[in-house]
């Protein structure tokens, strides 16, 4: 039994996607029953201040109210942490430097699955937040990749309608959108897509599968924290 | 903004069905964004004793490691628990006395959706474990209801195979043992199906509708939860 440590998950960031990763979690790990899966602690807590919002100078600072999450998970004898969202990495400094536990980072996450679907450098396409991409969360943390993104036109009119659509739970609706715009940076020479917003593997997941590779971030942090519950 | 009120999720019993859980306290909350859905707090501890080999007097009592699973909880300022597993309500009584937040019954929830669903009395099916049969967990809790059940070949050849199907991450397999035995139920002159076990809705969501009403739990503790949300 290697299940003794519990995993902290700082989710409802949104509150579909935080309950994906749960299901992602449980349906990766090998198991037969449910003694075999990772003890997990969500605080899916959607009132944490817009991290896109905040960004962009126009709302309040998230972090007291991830802090305050953390907290949480802490008191509940965690041993790590993972966040299922891509844009709250834009505070990953001061939330690493509230806590001693291990915040197990989303892009390293992604950066581990485009290693083993065999793609080690070279183009990849990028689709998030529009802070996410203000950030260069990704640029950043991937040294040896040549990120490309949607243009402005596009991040108004397809992804950030397409994520807008999952967390007023029209996943259907959003499959469209997100579609279009990874099928456009795959047109652009993208090896592979990654879906840098947690809720875009949701939207994705609501229509035909796509012809391309891409990485989902919700499935690529559920791999990493099955990893870290093994180690 | 009436999103004040934490709710606590006793969960991992199992995990999918937690996690499914989230999911459809999600898409039936009302919400565009975030911050418009209710707090959540889920522990997902799988390490729980199973709950049948209990009561079948085969394995440690699950009331501890319920009880620690409640003061998590608590500590992290819920204001009332649900429990998305319906054989852990065998311990309700010894859970309740440890505690001074409300515990949404299961069994109320699906009482008030077969009411919603215009059933008022008359025969109904009930599907779950053999624990949950055993304990009696419905007929207590539903006068007015002449509740039908698999007969004990029924549920060792149908029932606790397709349960198990779930807890192992196979949700298609599942899906044809759980359905023949609700259509079976359904034969005898059941008005609705009880999806009694928050694993069973699972299975048959991997499948064809069933052309006849059911109750699933899971669904029906999630709207139970939004009420006391709003209330």
């Amino acid at each position: 039994m290697m299940n003794d440590r519990i995993l902290g998950v700082l989710g409802g960031m949104g509150p579909l996607a935080s309950a994906e990763f749960m299901r992602s979690l449980t349906l990766q790990t090998p198991a037969l029953r449910d003694q075999d899966h990772i003890p997990a602690i969500l605080v899916s807590d959607g009132r944490v201040p817009d991290r896109t919002a905040a960004r962009q100078g126009l709302g309040p600072d998230p972090l007291p109210a991830l802090i305050r999450g953390i907290r949480i998970l802490e008191a509940a004898g965690c041993g790590a942490i993972v966040i299922p969202c891509n844009t709250a990495h834009g505070w990953y400094g001061g939330m690493a430097a509230a806590t001693a536990l291990p915040i197990l980072h989303i892009v390293d996450a992604a950066a581990a699955d485009l290693r083993a679907q065999g793609i080690e450098g070279g183009r990849i396409g990028l689709m998030g937040t529009a802070a996410t991409l203000a950030m260069r969360l990704y640029e950043d943390h991937l040294p040896g990749y040549e990120v490309i993104r949607p243009d402005a036109a596009e991040q108004a009119e397809l992804v950030t309608p397409g994520i807008e659509l999952v967390k007023a739970a029209d996943e259907a609706g959003a499959y469209t959108p997100l579609a279009e715009m990874a099928a456009r940076l795959h047109a652009r020479g993208a090896r592979a897509v990654v879906l840098g917003c947690t809720e875009i593997p949701l939207g994705i997941a609501a229509g035909p599968p796509l012809p391309f590779l891409v990485v989902d971030t919700v499935a690529a942090l559920a791999r990493a924290a099955i990893a870290w519950s093994r180690a």
